[in-house]
Formats: structure tokens, sequence, C-alpha cells
């Protein structure tokens, strides 16, 4: 039990967080990752994905938690135990999963930016914060407004032949690679799935697990 | 978010581990919930319940990870990450789900019983960590022995008129109570589910949650 099962012979200090701007747990892992991958002196890669898509493929008609209703009470409870205990703002969105596809494009087209994380963060609290609609091009540069970003020139930019593709590119990756919900970390080759296991994610990618 | 949830004045001080023998996640909560428990002097209630007729009930035609490869493939990578965390011994079983409807037979019976958090490992010891067959009344007898206890009694009040009820008894308060999977802990009314939420369900119980 003591030897790395990896064959990786030094760790990449790297993590890849898969994402969905509509997914519950998506928002956990997007507002804690960057604290706890710095004090990991890990860096991120965001990968913003459509999960819709996933699901379809998998053959599910929608979100589990909308489908199955045992699990969807449940994790209603869930996720307001869970951001009281990571201190982090909650309300049920209205609308779930809300339409999130020109915020998604915005995050495809910038995930190489310095300010990703803080335009991920401003959605997710917007979605599931503050509960309100995140899809209009209103919603989305008020957004990069409040961060002090040219709003115009970044929405045409997203929605730009050369960059509107992104996204589908994303999501035809993350379908290769073996995703089936969201949020997933990538560790290397190393895939853990859901906010439950950013912690482990993080030792993996810091060289930290004795696994 | 300093108030508890809850509108338990004084924390109840045990939790209820509901699981199946058959169940991979299962196992990781009953090798961990004794000491674990212990150390935050909270006593467990052990509920056997048989899985199969709840994925029956939810519409799903078996183990979600037998059923969809995807997940499934990373099942038996997360297990064995988890285990080197642990410090678990694991080997995924040859028959996954295993026929366990013997031992969680005389697991319904022995609810109670002081030896039975020893009869849980050393059932879910033969299913995961040593691949044997643990349905036929040889396996169980074996096993009951190794604890030193009296096994053709226990088999027999275990099959009783008296006694074989139970496990249906406990397998329709687990739908009852809202359970579509497991392991599942419940702390009073709140319910958690997932290995993962051993150590927040008995903080729960502990009264050391802020939530």
């Amino acid at each position: 039990m003591s030897q790395r099962l990896s064959s990786t012979p030094t760790p990449p200090r790297e993590i890849e967080l898969w994402f969905d701007f509509a997914s519950n747990y998506s928002y956990l892992s997007v507002m804690r990752i960057g604290q706890a991958a710095a004090e990991a002196d890990v860096s991120v890669r965001w990968q913003p994905f459509m999960l819709g898509p996933v699901f379809e493929r998998l053959g599910w008609s929608g979100a589990p938690f909308v489908v199955q209703k045992e699990k969807g009470a449940y994790v209603k409870r869930d996720m307001e135990r869970l951001c009281a205990k990571y201190g982090l703002p909650w309300r049920w969105p209205s609308a779930f999963p809300r339409r999130a596809l020109l915020p998604m494009r915005v995050a495809a087209f910038a995930a190489g930016e310095p300010w990703m994380g803080a335009w991920c963060r401003e959605i997710m609290q917007m979605n599931f914060a503050e509960d309100r609609e995140i899809d209009s091009p209103e919603a989305v540069r008020e957004a990069l407004n409040r961060l002090d970003l040219p709003a115009g020139e970044i929405v045409a930019a997203a929605l730009s032949d050369e960059h509107r593709a992104k996204l589908r590119t994303q999501t035809a990756t993350a379908i290769e690679r073996g995703i089936f919900g969201a949020p997933t970390f990538f560790v290397g080759n190393e895939m853990f799935w859901g906010n439950d296991r950013l912690e482990d994610a993080i030792a993996w990618a810091a060289g930290r697990t004795s696994a």
C-alpha cells in the first residue's frame, strides 16, 4: 500500500477542472479550487464543457437530480449542508438546470486568461447564490463589466467563427475521456469525479498521495 | 451560517448505517465506521437492507456501476485509490454484485448484538478483500466460527419464522425513508448518502456541525 499506483514519476502539479455552469456540484468546486490549489502550489486548468450532451449520450433524459425525485430531494439538503460547511452562499436556482450556453462559450474562449477563475466564480455566484438568469447577453455583459473587462469585445470574440466551436470541442473531448458527470478532475490521466474528490485530486497533483 | 439548520436541540450521538454486503462503497463505511464513531463518542445502529429492490423500485435495471460502463470503469479505479488511502485491503469481486441473502438475513437478525460490527467486517472482508462467495451456508458458518459464535444456532435463528422477515421489513423501511443508494447514514431525520459523507454524519451526530 505504500507504492504509488500511478506510474508517473513526478507529480504534474496541475489539476484540470471539468465543469458546467449549470451543475450545482460544479459550483462548489469552482468556488473552492482556487484557494485549495494555491495552498498546495498546484495550478488549475479550467475545462468548461456541456454536461447535457454527455448525459444524453449516456442515455439519460436529463439531470439525474431532476429525473429521480428521491435523489433530487436529497441533493437539495446536501447542498445546504455543504455550503454551510464551506461558508458559501447558496440558494437552489428557480430554474434548474439553468441555460448557460453564452457564459459557457465565454468560458471556453477565456480558459487560458488570467481572469478565468474570477469569471467562473462570478457566473456561478449569479446562478447559485443570487438565483439570476445567466444566459442573456445582458447578464453576461454585466458580469464581465463587474470584473472591469471589455464586455462587448469579449462576447464578440467568444461568438466569432474562430472561437465559437471551442465549447463543442471541449464537450467532445470530455466524452472521449470518459467523463460522465461534473465536476470531474484530471491529474494527468487520473480521473476524479465529484466535488468530494477535490482534496484527493489536489493531493495527487502535489505528490502527497501515498496510493 | 452559524445556526444549525436542524431543529434538534441536542445531538442524538447515534448514527444509523444503512448498508448491503454486496455494495462496494458500503464496504468502505462498514470497515471505517466503528473507529470513526468511537473517536467521536457516537454509537452505531446497524441497518442492513437489500439494495436490489431499492434500485428496481427506482426503475434501474441493476447496479449503476454495472449498467453504465463509464461509471463502472471509474468506480474500479476510485475504489483502489480510496482503499489505499484508508489502508484497507481491496480486490474487485469476480462476481459483482455478489449474492448475499443469507449473510444479510444473519445481519438483520443480529443487528442489536454486540458482535454485529465484527460480523459485518468479516463478511465484507470475504467479499471485497478475499473475493470469496458469501451466500452459502458453509461460508456463513465459517465466518461465524471465526468469531467464536455458535454458527448453527445463529443461522437457524436467522432463518426461523420469527426472524426471517426482518430483512424484508428493513428494505421496506429503507424505501419509505427515501433511501436510493448505499451506504446511507441517518442521524435522526438527517440523511447522508455515500461513504464520502461518513465524517459529516458523525460530526452531525456529535453536535460538531455548525450548519
